[in-house]
């Protein structure tokens, strides 16, 4: 056995103390703001049915599912069934009978993708339980069997925000507020927040001509223009047959994107001023473009509605993107995506999609989410070094109570009770040992006091305090102890 | 798809709203209980490689390990494999070549099926980053396979606290003293934590000449003897070839249980100068009997250094019962187990095991724990309401802003922006309404307080503040609204 890895398995990662702290208090500043705009907690079960799952995600996403077998006679039938009646069809290969999902045969559960079905779950489940609109958060992680990459695991969190049950704009004024709370408290300075409209979306592309039936390619293409820059960009419209249409459509984002790489070389903080003005501009040019296009001016006015509400609410970093396209195909209105200067890819994302959460019942339910992935933000913050000092440098107690002998390991007992009926995090050396190898201990252990309970101090009745940094030391009445360490 | 089930899978529960915060209620407590003595907070992965986890929890927990099919092209190779090379052999019914493991060769990786083998595999993985004496807790779910039944799930969660690396007794005093903390913190009173050692069982077993091969047997029927009674108990051990054993055992515990019933029959509080008259007891009873056994003294030592210290840190509902087996074959000195009278089974329990935490490693590593069982206590304080009022009637928000009229939206935003940062959870209703089914929803999520701007009040600038359980209303000032609430 002393062979076997320890390591955990691939792409899943274990979390030490430090790590964890560091977890919980991102977690907690996002519970706290999205409770704070009374949003409640929902949890789901890692576990699902795999029918639940399956259909939802499109191959790609189908494939990157975790499925657990069936228990003991389940599998030895299905295996039985699989020798006597499906392997010779299925390893015939002019036989295109059998498609990838024969695992799916010996599967019955799976686990939880994301968190986005379960809700839709709980939504059609619950749904004389839940209020009229139902606002919850989810923070949980999901595993995906994706190939393990820098900040991609196969077990990540997610902070999911949504609200059901309303077509209102406030929906989405409230989410992205609620989210640049949560990126301020953390100390984020140099984000926005790109917002956009399918609607604006499918009118642009309407107007410079692109067919119906391609307007998923040019999305893809679009989403990566920012990134990949205009020659590029038309090269890609070109190969999918679009190249006038792909030029009209750059000719349009040119202006902006112009606009936008200023931005982007200031690199500090994002000018709100700035970006109050040139969303005017970008109006102005949706405007002037497509508002024959009979579904643009809805998609317009609620993105109007949004930076209205949003900055009543003091937030303003948003910028209109009419290019953000995000890939998901369900949304159905605003869209909107954090972006952090320096840092590919997003911090979270997400939008309108009406038509997504009622999938397990049988009407339209409206619903608007915003997702945050706390990998990548942990992974920003750390490497920035954005957390508080109590957190780079945690301690698992506020003061270390020595032993100084195996007698007098009572009174050392009785001195960590008194300290924690005082609200300290006590740590107990926990054997008689030299002195000086249980400061050690404290040091490595980053704890700031120690307590000495010598043969002097019980006669007294004292205690001799050091200060771990400093390192001086006071010999008080046992009293004085927690107010000093405070 | 209409027709597809919106349940959880079998076994496996949602936690909507107020499920999810009586749970952070009591894990947030014990949190802050395990910090406040040093413990430090670990996390590993839900999923293990399976070859971590099998082998670790004998034949019945092996098969109720949840197991991860293998992707794609890996599964399709065992698949062909088992048809060419495996098939005939494990259904030829005269081999008994493949044991029911054979559903190991489809999958690579498992669920975790309890907290000590993640962290046996973390201490030998990370042995070099951990402190000589590493105090983790550790609070997540586990996944079993179990047929489900009243409080028992396929997904539950476990709390675990251990500690590393020490043969102190003042380990088991402190995680003692800390689980009964969270008891009384949690509102328990009727508890006590029973307290053996297996060197005791040991004594007592070879002084009552049950044969060695014979000892896990006894001790299972031990076990259930306080359950079962003195009869039925002798019948069990002459159902295993053990009668003038079982009777001599009998004779020892009799007078213990005889006293031991007393107690149950008080059923109110453990009265705890009994409790400390009973062990002393049970002390002369044990020492009469098997002081003359090698190990008998050590064990006897042990349980009273651990009295010793639990006493100073004011724990004394610690009853020492020599009939406490529990099931687990790897402990090695003191075990104990918490018992809620009129409850049956427990609510967690544990002891030291120095053998199993080094079962990745060469060196034998100490080690002891204490799991508490989150579902169980979440069962018991809902039955008995212990839940603090404010959960159980938990409101989404401390007030709701309504809406006037779609030209007042933001005006509301306002508001509620103004509330939040004076510190209050504020709901927005999302849309303009009829102010009477506003009043309904407020009503409905149970929230108390309710903010008015119509038109008169803007014009005012005030704000109309209703109290929802007293009908009472009022115009006040913004700045006085949060203050009121408040």
């Amino acid at each position: 056995m002393a062979s076997q890895s320890t390591n955990p398995a691939r792409g899943m990662r274990d979390f030490l103390p430090v790590d964890v702290r560091k977890r919980e208090y991102v977690i907690g500043i996002i519970k706290e703001v999205y409770e704070s705009y009374g949003f409640e907690p929902l949890e789901t079960p890692a576990v699902e049915n795999l029918e639940t799952l399956t259909g939802k995600y499109g191959e790609d996403g189908n494939q990157l599912i975790f499925k657990i077998l069936k228990r003991r006679n389940s599998f030895e039938d299905e295996l039985e069934h699989f020798v006597d009646n499906v392997k010779e069809e299925f390893y015939d290969d002019n036989n295109p009978l059998y498609p990838p999902e024969i695992e799916n045969d010996f599967c019955d559960l799976a686990l939880r993708y994301d968190l986005t079905v379960p809700l839709a779950r709980v939504v059609a489940n619950y749904k004389n339980d839940l209020p009229k609109f139902f606002k919850r958060y989810q923070i949980q992680p999901v595993w995906r069997a994706d190939r393990p990459a820098r900040g991609r695991f196969r077990e990540f969190y997610q902070c999911d925000v949504d609200t059901i049950g309303s077509r209102s704009m406030l929906v989405e004024a409230e989410q992205i507020s609620a989210v640049c709370e949560i990126l301020e408290r953390l100390g984020f300075e140099d984000y926005k927040v790109n917002l956009n409209h399918r609607k604006i979306l499918t009118s642009l592309l309407d107007v410079c001509e692109v067919p119906q039936e391609k307007h998923t390619a040019a999305l893809i293409i679009l989403d990566k223009a920012l990134k990949i820059g205009g020659e590029a960009t038309i090269q890609e419209f070109e190969k999918s047959g679009l190249r006038s249409q792909g030029i009209k459509l750059a000719k349009f984002f040119y202006q902006i994107f112009e606009r936008k790489n200023k931005i982007v070389l200031e690199k500090e903080r994002v000018p709100k001023e700035l970006l109050e003005d040139i969303n005017n501009d970008t109006f102005e040019a949706l405007e002037a473009l497509i508002s024959n296009h009979p579904e643009s001016n809805r998609g317009i006015a609620e993105i109007k509605e949004i930076l209205r509400f949003t900055k009543i609410q003091k937030v303003e970093k948003i910028d209109i993107d009419p290019s953000l396209a995000r890939g998901l195909s369900y949304y159905t209105g605003a869209i909107f995506e954090i972006e952090l200067f320096g840092f590919t890819g997003s911090l979270g994302g997400g939008g309108r999609y009406d038509g997504l959460i009622g999938m397990f019942g049988k009407e339209e339910i409206p619903a608007c989410g915003f997702s945050l992935g706390l990998e990548r933000i942990l992974v920003v913050m750390e490497e920035r070094g954005m957390f508080p000092e109590h957190l780079q440098n945690s301690a698992a107690a506020d003061v270390m109570v020595t032993i100084w002998n195996e007698e007098s390991i009572g009174e050392s007992l009785k001195l960590a009770s008194e300290l924690r009926e005082k609200g300290l995090r006590v740590l107990v050396y926990p054997e008689a040992d030299k002195l000086a190898k249980q400061f050690k201990y404290a040091d490595s252990m980053k704890i700031s006091f120690v307590c000495v309970l010598g043969e002097s101090e019980l006669a007294e009745n004292k205690v001799t305090l050091k200060n771990m940094k400093s390192g001086a030391q006071e010999t008080l009445s046992r009293s004085e102890i927690a107010e000093k360490i405070k």
